[in-house]
């Protein structure tokens, strides 16, 4: 993509109302767009970043064998009342058709997916399922802040599983766990699995994935040492205390959520009556667990993570391209190798933004790459000499690079 | 995939309250389920197919330059107090937050993308640009009907393009007139450029286009002969009269509108103040097309014009998978040519629904086939005697193939 052409600009301004970094640095960077309070417009650059994510995240969910739904956003306000929640939550938008009907914007699909399940299962036979969806949510979030951390419109993962017996789901949330972790440290981040609150309905613990940034929301401790940790809601211990599972020091740190997961148990199955005959011919409630990740909440726990003074570097599977090819000067053979580069990298199918702007200063361009936080940086001008700066975004080191190894040093 | 793993099943009977051939046949072949009037689910195979509709879309959309964005559905109600939309559109979803907000559902864009425009727009160097989303959109319809024809929630495509002059929008207009045409062509329909009104604010006609269907709810009079065609609602001709242009017959046609390009001129740019400065230093309002597509219109749409009495016959370019394999037997040495087959198909690329299902008779998973509309067939059974007997969903001629054949075939 030729940059003079991309929709949005960097601009180098501080964002005077973004509280966080990934609100400040992806605005700045052309990537988002607050539309309003919680809700954002995505730019061709950000977009790009979000489906790489999702990306990600679809390819673990299908190597554990989950299926792909789209569920609806509008939900019957009936199935709310028939789960309890339509009075309970608060965070709920709720509005009424000129039909009269009532409707609720989705922001959990247990209402939605639960019904839908009964359809297809009747017996043991039907079991275990597991479906998710990837999907636009909505939550009146009273103070919708920091960026795509806390939304009022986000994209969100989530995966429901049905199972016969307690001992299946247990096997599958294991699996599920381990497959989020996969998704976390392919999106370079560094999840802690912490127990939290099962929510009204259990008494044990569902786990939540924490990344430790210094602008986190959450609070938990964790063991030094071992792999205790606990959302501090939960918690019994505090820093600085010996850690129950291993004796060695507790100590506390702020987080951000990235996914969850729960043993739902027959909560809802019991709501909507979704039961099945098992092998003796008896019946029973189907055994549901669900599981979360928030899309765009992890795009910007990336960026909280991810980025220095300059701006933001992108761990190279979500990056927006892998290459950001500068050119310095409209001098004709410096265009003829720009152009000659860009070609072959795009025709091997790697991803590159080309700063080919005369409009710009050379140091306006770099200041832009730095923020934008592409892996790879190309520079191209008359003292390069026919051959390529090239540099890391994240290391300082630069080398000189022939337009045959541009393509070789990009895996 | 295997079929006794899908999420999602076929029905024999008839949808009671389907009103339309897609709302019946892709509730039985297991695609979609209506959780409320003109509100659906899309189970793993109708997504497949929608995804696969987008995935043409937006190939279109890239050769003629437009890049995707992604805009958000909840809206400020101040930009459509500002179009003069709040008060005037009773097909508008509005809501209100917790925090008093007041929000509208979005059922088009300009309200977003035109605001958007102007953080970018300054001088006539920013011009021309277009920008595409493929997004949920809700409409407070009185009567939601036809299956994925009509809905409340539904998805689409809009593509939004600024320019400097009217001739330069006329052509691009002209370029997008086009790569519709190639979209509707690549989906199977063959759509019908028809002249419609303009909306509100010009007395120049937009353009439709319709594609023939004995369900369609619109009626356009087109000409026998040339290329002239008028939705009712601006013609001044009826069936019977000479075309206006080549003097042949007029003939009455019932369609579905698939898709529509307008010219807004400036009325939005006005709204907004979307102005951009000329070579010549002069302030000027922005000049704005707009082109929608509804991508699960479209979806329907191919259903009502491809079906016969047994089904569905997907065309080849948006069908959930290429290929539908069915085991006739549980004999080992079928089961092990099936496996071999299936495997060899799926590591080649190519979409398998491999129906293995044991609990199920031949006629049945026959009866399958047809409604789910999967282009080639292949069945592997004891008659088969190590070969398959292949034919096309469209055709009624069977031919026995090799294995190796099963390859070549599909293209």
């Amino acid at each position: 993509m030729r940059q003079s052409q991309l929709f949005g600009r960097t601009t180098k301004n501080k964002q005077p109302d973004a509280t966080s970094a990934n609100h400040d640095l992806l605005t700045r960077g052309g990537f988002i767009d607050q539309l309003m309070a919680g809700v954002y417009s995505y730019l061709p650059l950000g977009l790009r970043v979000l489906n790489h994510v999702a990306g990600i995240v679809r390819e673990e969910m299908s190597a554990i064998g989950a299926q792909e739904v789209l569920l609806p956003a509008l939900h019957p306000k009936k199935n709310w009342e028939q789960t309890g929640r339509y009075d309970n939550v608060d965070i709920l938008f709720k509005l009424e058709s000129q039909t009269q009907s009532e409707y609720v914007l989705g922001m959990s699909h247990e209402e939605v997916i639960v019904p839908l399940a009964k359809r297809f299962i009747a017996s043991y036979r039907d079991l275990p399922g597991a479906w998710y969806q990837i999907q636009t949510k909505f939550r009146d979030e009273l103070r919708a802040k920091a960026g795509l951390l806390r939304g009022r419109e986000f994209l969100m993962k989530d995966l429901y599983s049905f199972h016969a017996t307690s001992d299946d789901l247990k096997e599958y949330y294991a699996r599920v766990r381990e497959a989020y972790l996969k998704i976390f440290e392919k999106c370079g981040l560094d999840a802690i699995v912490t127990e939290a609150s099962g929510g009204s309905f259990t008494d044990e613990f569902s786990h939540e994935f924490q990344v430790a940034t210094p602008n986190g929301e959450d609070i938990i401790f964790t063991c030094s040492s071992c792999d205790f940790a606990q959302n501090k809601e939960v918690s019994k211990v505090k820093a600085g205390d010996a850690c129950p599972k291993c004796g060695k020091k507790i100590k506390e740190l702020k987080t951000i959520e990235v996914g969850n997961i729960f043993d739902l148990k027959t909560k809802f199955s019991k709501d909507f009556d979704l039961t099945f005959t098992d092998e003796a011919g008896n019946k029973k409630d189907v055994i549901i667990g669900c599981y979360g990740i928030g899309v765009s909440r992890l795009m910007g726990s990336i960026v909280e993570v991810h980025n220095d003074e300059r701006g933001i570097v992108w761990p190279e599977s979500v990056a927006p391209f892998k290459v950001h090819l500068l050119t310095f000067s409209d001098d004709a053979a410096v265009a003829a190798q720009s152009k000659e580069v860009y070609d072959s990298l795009t025709s091997a199918g790697i991803g590159t933004l080309w700063d080919e702007r005369n409009t710009v200063s050379n140091g306006e361009k770099l200041a832009d790459a730095d923020l934008i936080g592409i892996p790879h940086r190309m520079i191209i001008s008359k003292k390069t000499e026919g051959m390529i700066e090239y540099k890391k975004r994240k290391e300082s080191k630069t080398q000189k690079i022939t337009n045959k190894e541009a393509l070789s040093i990009i895996h």
